[in-house]
């Protein structure tokens, strides 16, 4: 799924950053912006975000820059943002536990109202007024409530085995925690949060500590 | 900073990716894997992993493969893991709580041994071992335990102004989990990490809700 309608996923995925960026310059009571303003607020060039939403159509004028609700309006759409999506939590953890406090779901376009555990003795503690639900009543409840969507926080050792129930339930994304690769099939999608792996990738432009004591010595 | 030495910035961030894969690889017990084993488990054409390798020296042959452990070390000698890499953690509410406890920080190339948070309530509480730390203190142990990363888990509204405490610190690499764009020096690195932002990039390749209760009643 790298490639959707030829857009390159790369593209799709700095979608969510100009929505969110819009969404805060429409905050702060701005009403218009232009590519090289929104490029300045995120380190992006204003060519690549004029490329980027070229792929779309035509949002925005020569000279007056882009509307910032149309623009809004037309992420939106493109990201199938115009329903609410419906979200669980699995695993009760302490990650699971964050997730549950985390305040910027619903005003982002997710219902996050679901919270399961395998262990039977979680099973109605309450989670920022969520109350916790065994995996065993995953599927059931996933059909019932239309939940298409799961964040996994659950140990590294059992994201296969709980990925796995996650698919039986019908559920269609998946943002996986657990730092490992996960197998589903191919109308399943699945992302990756591991902050070890995005710090690994600030390394790669960090001048590594040696270097930094050598020069110091040369001081 | 989006290309360094002529390498692209999204090939840098598929190398922690293979370096995940082949610690698991490797703790399963392998020794030798391939381009295609390696595309098969992480959802990548084996070409674009030889691609991306190739930017870095020639580390297979044609045939055998790739030596598992070989190649573990030179991706760490380019991401600069031969060093451990000191972090703080910066706010101590509950997803600053789960970070504390996240376990898989240590055996990958980070020590995070520092919680600071801004309220003076919280100073003195331990975190999964570790006591929280004023703010205001974080110059000076920065400094003195040379923490050169943070994870920034605060509040949205007082993100910039803590970024720009973690910068006159001289952090020179932040994780940001608040749902915005902070704005940094260039010597500075800076990524993000918001479960949102990963939702609305699946929602993108799902079937929207109208659709799925369209085709329910064509049924």
């Amino acid at each position: 799924m790298s490639i959707a309608n030829g857009i390159p996923d790369i593209v799709i995925g700095r979608l969510p950053v100009y929505l969110r960026a819009l969404t805060n310059l429409a905050q702060s009571g701005k009403t218009n912006t232009s590519s090289h303003e929104l490029g300045r607020r995120l380190g992006i060039s204003s060519a690549q975000i004029r490329k980027d939403l070229s792929h779309f159509g035509e949002f925005g004028k020569q000279g007056t820059g882009y509307n910032i609700n149309y623009l809004l309006e037309q992420l939106r759409a493109i990201l199938n943002l115009e329903q609410e999506w419906r979200v669980a939590i699995i695993g009760a953890g302490y990650l699971g536990h964050a997730l549950a406090h985390y305040q910027g779901f619903s005003s982002r376009g997710f219902r996050m109202a679901w919270v399961f555990d395998i262990d039977h003795e979680m099973v109605g503690k309450k989670m920022n007024g969520l109350s916790v639900q065994h995996i065993d009543q995953l599927k059931e409840t996933a059909k019932q409530e239309n939940i298409q969507m799961a964040l996994l926080a659950v140990p590294t050792t059992a994201a296969q085995a709980v990925t796995d129930l996650l698919v039986d339930a019908g559920i269609k994304a998946i943002l996986n925690y657990a730092p490992i690769n996960v197998e589903v099939p191919a109308d399943v999608e699945v992302r990756y949060s591991d902050p070890v792996v995005q710090m690994q990738h600030m390394t790669y432009y960090l001048k590594p500590e040696l270097e930094v004591l050598a020069t110091l010595s040369r001081d």
